[in-house]
Protein backbone atom coordinates (compact mmCIF):
# COMPACT_ATOMS: atom_id res chain seq x y z
CA UNK A 1 0.00 0.00 0.00
CA UNK A 2 1.22 3.81 -0.58
CA UNK A 3 2.42 6.12 1.25
CA UNK A 4 -0.25 9.05 1.28
CA UNK A 5 1.17 11.97 -0.60
CA UNK A 6 -1.11 14.93 2.00
CA UNK A 7 -0.93 15.58 5.74
CA UNK A 8 -3.53 14.23 8.13
CA UNK A 9 -6.13 17.21 7.98
CA UNK A 10 -5.96 19.11 11.60
CA UNK A 11 -9.06 21.06 10.95
CA UNK A 12 -12.51 19.29 11.86
CA UNK A 13 -13.67 17.39 8.58
CA UNK A 14 -17.34 18.66 7.56
CA UNK A 15 -18.48 15.06 5.80
CA UNK A 16 -21.03 16.76 3.71
CA UNK A 17 -19.33 19.71 2.28
CA UNK A 18 -16.24 17.45 0.77
CA UNK A 19 -18.63 14.96 -0.85
CA UNK A 20 -20.13 18.70 -2.65
CA UNK A 21 -16.72 19.24 -3.73
CA UNK A 22 -16.53 16.03 -5.78
CA UNK A 23 -17.37 16.68 -9.70
CA UNK A 24 -18.33 13.82 -10.84
CA UNK A 25 -19.71 10.42 -8.89
CA UNK A 26 -18.53 6.82 -8.26
CA UNK A 27 -15.04 9.37 -7.51
CA UNK A 28 -13.97 8.22 -3.96
CA UNK A 29 -11.94 11.04 -2.12
CA UNK A 30 -10.17 10.81 1.42
CA UNK A 31 -10.80 13.47 3.64
CA UNK A 32 -9.06 11.63 6.82
CA UNK A 33 -6.61 8.67 7.97
CA UNK A 34 -6.67 7.12 11.49
CA UNK A 35 -3.84 4.62 11.67
CA UNK A 36 -3.50 2.73 8.02
CA UNK A 37 -7.35 3.59 7.47
CA UNK A 38 -8.68 6.42 5.20
CA UNK A 39 -11.88 7.91 5.73
CA UNK A 40 -13.78 8.92 2.09
CA UNK A 41 -16.25 10.98 0.56
CA UNK A 42 -18.29 9.62 -2.55
CA UNK A 43 -20.81 10.83 -4.52
CA UNK A 44 -23.00 7.92 -5.88
CA UNK A 45 -25.84 7.54 -8.82
CA UNK A 46 -26.96 4.35 -10.50
CA UNK A 47 -25.68 1.44 -9.18
CA UNK A 48 -21.99 0.35 -9.09
CA UNK A 49 -20.26 -3.10 -10.62
CA UNK A 50 -20.58 -6.62 -7.63
CA UNK A 51 -17.48 -6.84 -5.96
CA UNK A 52 -15.52 -7.98 -3.08
CA UNK A 53 -12.56 -6.70 -1.12
CA UNK A 54 -11.35 -10.38 0.23
CA UNK A 55 -8.92 -8.67 2.54
CA UNK A 56 -10.89 -6.12 4.78
CA UNK A 57 -14.05 -5.84 6.21
CA UNK A 58 -15.68 -2.19 4.47
CA UNK A 59 -17.93 0.32 6.27
CA UNK A 60 -20.48 2.56 4.82
CA UNK A 61 -21.85 5.53 6.20
CA UNK A 62 -24.49 7.76 4.66
CA UNK A 63 -24.72 11.55 4.85
CA UNK A 64 -27.20 12.36 1.83
CA UNK A 65 -29.84 10.64 0.11
CA UNK A 66 -30.57 6.48 0.20
CA UNK A 67 -28.09 3.85 -0.03
CA UNK A 68 -28.70 0.16 -1.25
CA UNK A 69 -26.34 -1.98 -0.76
CA UNK A 70 -27.15 -5.62 -2.80
CA UNK A 71 -25.63 -8.42 -0.97
CA UNK A 72 -25.82 -12.18 -1.76
CA UNK A 73 -29.04 -12.96 0.05
CA UNK A 74 -31.12 -9.51 -0.44
CA UNK A 75 -30.20 -5.77 -0.12
CA UNK A 76 -30.02 -3.10 2.61
CA UNK A 77 -31.05 0.24 2.43
CA UNK A 78 -29.74 2.75 5.08
CA UNK A 79 -30.41 6.66 5.40
CA UNK A 80 -28.97 9.58 6.80
CA UNK A 81 -26.70 8.70 9.82
CA UNK A 82 -27.03 5.00 8.85
CA UNK A 83 -23.90 2.79 8.75
CA UNK A 84 -23.25 -0.50 7.56
CA UNK A 85 -20.06 -2.84 7.24
CA UNK A 86 -19.75 -5.37 4.66
CA UNK A 87 -17.87 -8.24 5.73
CA UNK A 88 -14.60 -8.91 4.35
CA UNK A 89 -14.89 -11.58 1.24
CA UNK A 90 -18.49 -10.73 0.72
CA UNK A 91 -19.93 -9.93 -2.84
CA UNK A 92 -21.57 -6.45 -2.89
CA UNK A 93 -23.06 -3.66 -5.10
CA UNK A 94 -23.35 -0.53 -4.06
CA UNK A 95 -26.66 1.62 -5.52
CA UNK A 96 -28.55 4.76 -5.13
CA UNK A 97 -31.71 5.89 -7.00
CA UNK A 98 -30.85 9.75 -7.63
CA UNK A 99 -28.23 10.61 -5.97
CA UNK A 100 -26.67 9.88 -2.55
CA UNK A 101 -23.46 11.37 -0.28
CA UNK A 102 -21.43 8.65 1.66
CA UNK A 103 -18.39 7.88 3.78
CA UNK A 104 -16.29 5.16 3.60
CA UNK A 105 -13.86 3.39 5.72
CA UNK A 106 -11.12 1.10 4.79
CA UNK A 107 -7.75 1.04 4.61
CA UNK A 108 -5.42 2.70 2.55
CA UNK A 109 -5.21 1.38 0.12
CA UNK A 110 -8.29 -0.72 -1.08
CA UNK A 111 -9.57 -0.16 -4.81
CA UNK A 112 -13.25 0.75 -5.29
CA UNK A 113 -13.80 -2.13 -7.51
CA UNK A 114 -12.32 -4.55 -4.99
CA UNK A 115 -10.09 -7.11 -7.46
CA UNK A 116 -12.89 -6.62 -10.21
CA UNK A 117 -10.37 -4.08 -11.64
CA UNK A 118 -12.14 -2.80 -14.72
CA UNK A 119 -13.04 0.75 -16.35
CA UNK A 120 -14.85 1.70 -13.03
CA UNK A 121 -11.40 1.87 -10.87
CA UNK A 122 -11.79 5.37 -9.68
CA UNK A 123 -7.54 6.83 -8.50
CA UNK A 124 -6.71 5.77 -5.53
CA UNK A 125 -5.89 7.89 -2.32
CA UNK A 126 -6.68 11.25 -3.24
CA UNK A 127 -6.98 13.59 -0.98
CA UNK A 128 -10.05 16.82 -0.95
CA UNK B 1 -7.37 -7.23 23.04
CA UNK B 2 -10.11 -9.27 24.20
CA UNK B 3 -12.61 -10.77 21.36
CA UNK B 4 -16.20 -8.87 21.89
CA UNK B 5 -19.05 -11.06 23.11
CA UNK B 6 -21.42 -9.78 20.13
CA UNK B 7 -21.80 -11.15 16.78
CA UNK B 8 -21.20 -8.08 13.74
CA UNK B 9 -25.05 -6.45 13.30
CA UNK B 10 -26.41 -7.22 9.86
CA UNK B 11 -28.78 -4.43 10.05
CA UNK B 12 -28.21 -0.85 9.38
CA UNK B 13 -27.14 0.62 12.63
CA UNK B 14 -29.08 4.25 13.19
CA UNK B 15 -26.11 5.72 15.13
CA UNK B 16 -27.89 8.56 16.43
CA UNK B 17 -31.07 6.36 17.66
CA UNK B 18 -28.12 3.92 19.35
CA UNK B 19 -26.91 7.30 20.95
CA UNK B 20 -30.25 7.58 22.67
CA UNK B 21 -30.38 4.19 23.93
CA UNK B 22 -27.87 4.84 26.19
CA UNK B 23 -28.88 5.39 30.08
CA UNK B 24 -25.38 8.16 31.35
CA UNK B 25 -23.52 10.08 29.62
CA UNK B 26 -19.53 8.67 29.06
CA UNK B 27 -20.39 5.15 28.60
CA UNK B 28 -19.31 4.49 25.00
CA UNK B 29 -21.33 1.39 23.54
CA UNK B 30 -19.75 -0.63 20.75
CA UNK B 31 -22.18 -0.73 17.85
CA UNK B 32 -20.73 -2.09 14.89
CA UNK B 33 -17.13 -3.86 13.78
CA UNK B 34 -14.77 -3.31 10.77
CA UNK B 35 -11.95 -5.69 11.17
CA UNK B 36 -9.81 -5.03 14.84
CA UNK B 37 -11.91 -1.26 14.76
CA UNK B 38 -15.09 -0.68 16.42
CA UNK B 39 -17.50 1.98 16.02
CA UNK B 40 -18.89 3.12 19.20
CA UNK B 41 -21.97 5.70 20.28
CA UNK B 42 -21.72 8.12 23.52
CA UNK B 43 -23.48 11.12 25.09
CA UNK B 44 -21.32 13.35 26.48
CA UNK B 45 -21.92 16.37 29.06
CA UNK B 46 -19.90 18.84 30.99
CA UNK B 47 -15.37 17.89 30.51
CA UNK B 48 -13.74 14.46 30.60
CA UNK B 49 -10.27 14.00 31.64
CA UNK B 50 -7.04 14.51 29.99
CA UNK B 51 -5.66 11.55 28.73
CA UNK B 52 -4.01 10.55 25.66
CA UNK B 53 -3.59 6.73 23.38
CA UNK B 54 0.25 5.80 22.54
CA UNK B 55 -1.01 3.75 20.35
CA UNK B 56 -3.55 4.80 18.14
CA UNK B 57 -5.26 7.63 16.46
CA UNK B 58 -8.78 8.01 17.81
CA UNK B 59 -11.62 9.06 15.15
CA UNK B 60 -14.69 11.44 16.21
CA UNK B 61 -18.04 12.28 14.41
CA UNK B 62 -20.21 14.43 16.01
CA UNK B 63 -23.89 13.30 15.81
CA UNK B 64 -26.02 16.01 17.73
CA UNK B 65 -24.74 18.81 19.48
CA UNK B 66 -21.22 20.42 19.76
CA UNK B 67 -18.00 18.79 20.63
CA UNK B 68 -15.10 20.43 21.96
CA UNK B 69 -11.78 18.40 21.65
CA UNK B 70 -9.12 19.88 23.71
CA UNK B 71 -5.60 19.70 22.68
CA UNK B 72 -1.95 21.07 23.75
CA UNK B 73 -2.04 23.88 21.52
CA UNK B 74 -5.93 24.99 21.69
CA UNK B 75 -9.05 23.63 21.25
CA UNK B 76 -11.56 22.48 18.25
CA UNK B 77 -15.36 22.53 17.93
CA UNK B 78 -16.88 19.92 15.86
CA UNK B 79 -20.86 20.36 15.21
CA UNK B 80 -22.88 17.13 13.64
CA UNK B 81 -21.51 15.84 10.50
CA UNK B 82 -18.04 16.90 11.37
CA UNK B 83 -15.07 14.50 11.72
CA UNK B 84 -12.02 15.24 13.28
CA UNK B 85 -9.27 12.46 14.03
CA UNK B 86 -6.83 12.67 17.04
CA UNK B 87 -3.30 11.43 16.48
CA UNK B 88 -1.99 8.72 18.19
CA UNK B 89 0.22 10.03 21.64
CA UNK B 90 -1.02 13.79 21.68
CA UNK B 91 -3.06 14.25 24.70
CA UNK B 92 -6.99 15.40 24.61
CA UNK B 93 -9.75 16.37 26.55
CA UNK B 94 -13.30 15.82 25.42
CA UNK B 95 -15.85 18.34 26.22
CA UNK B 96 -19.63 19.76 25.56
CA UNK B 97 -21.20 22.80 26.49
CA UNK B 98 -24.91 21.15 27.68
CA UNK B 99 -24.91 17.64 25.74
CA UNK B 100 -23.67 16.46 22.76
CA UNK B 101 -23.74 12.67 20.87
CA UNK B 102 -20.94 11.22 19.24
CA UNK B 103 -19.56 8.43 17.30
CA UNK B 104 -15.84 7.12 18.27
CA UNK B 105 -13.76 4.78 15.99
CA UNK B 106 -10.65 2.88 17.63
CA UNK B 107 -9.19 -0.59 17.97
CA UNK B 108 -11.35 -2.90 20.11
CA UNK B 109 -9.30 -2.90 23.55
CA UNK B 110 -8.52 0.77 23.84
CA UNK B 111 -10.02 2.35 27.14
CA UNK B 112 -11.63 5.68 26.96
CA UNK B 113 -9.55 7.22 29.64
CA UNK B 114 -6.25 5.78 27.68
CA UNK B 115 -3.75 4.97 30.59
CA UNK B 116 -4.41 7.49 32.77
CA UNK B 117 -6.89 5.17 34.45
CA UNK B 118 -9.34 6.17 37.39
CA UNK B 119 -13.13 6.40 38.39
CA UNK B 120 -14.32 7.45 34.81
CA UNK B 121 -13.30 4.29 32.81
CA UNK B 122 -15.78 2.79 31.71
CA UNK B 123 -16.58 -1.03 30.94
CA UNK B 124 -14.90 -1.84 27.46
CA UNK B 125 -16.42 -3.68 24.69
CA UNK B 126 -19.76 -3.77 25.92
CA UNK B 127 -22.49 -3.50 22.70
CA UNK B 128 -25.93 -1.57 22.43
Amino acid sequence: MSQSSAPISQAPVNLLHKATLIDQPWSPRVVAQMNQYQFKVVRIEGEFIWHEHPETDEAFLVLEGILRIDLPEGCVLLGPGELYVVPRGVRHRTAAEGQAKLMMIEPQGILNTGHEGGERTAPNDVWI
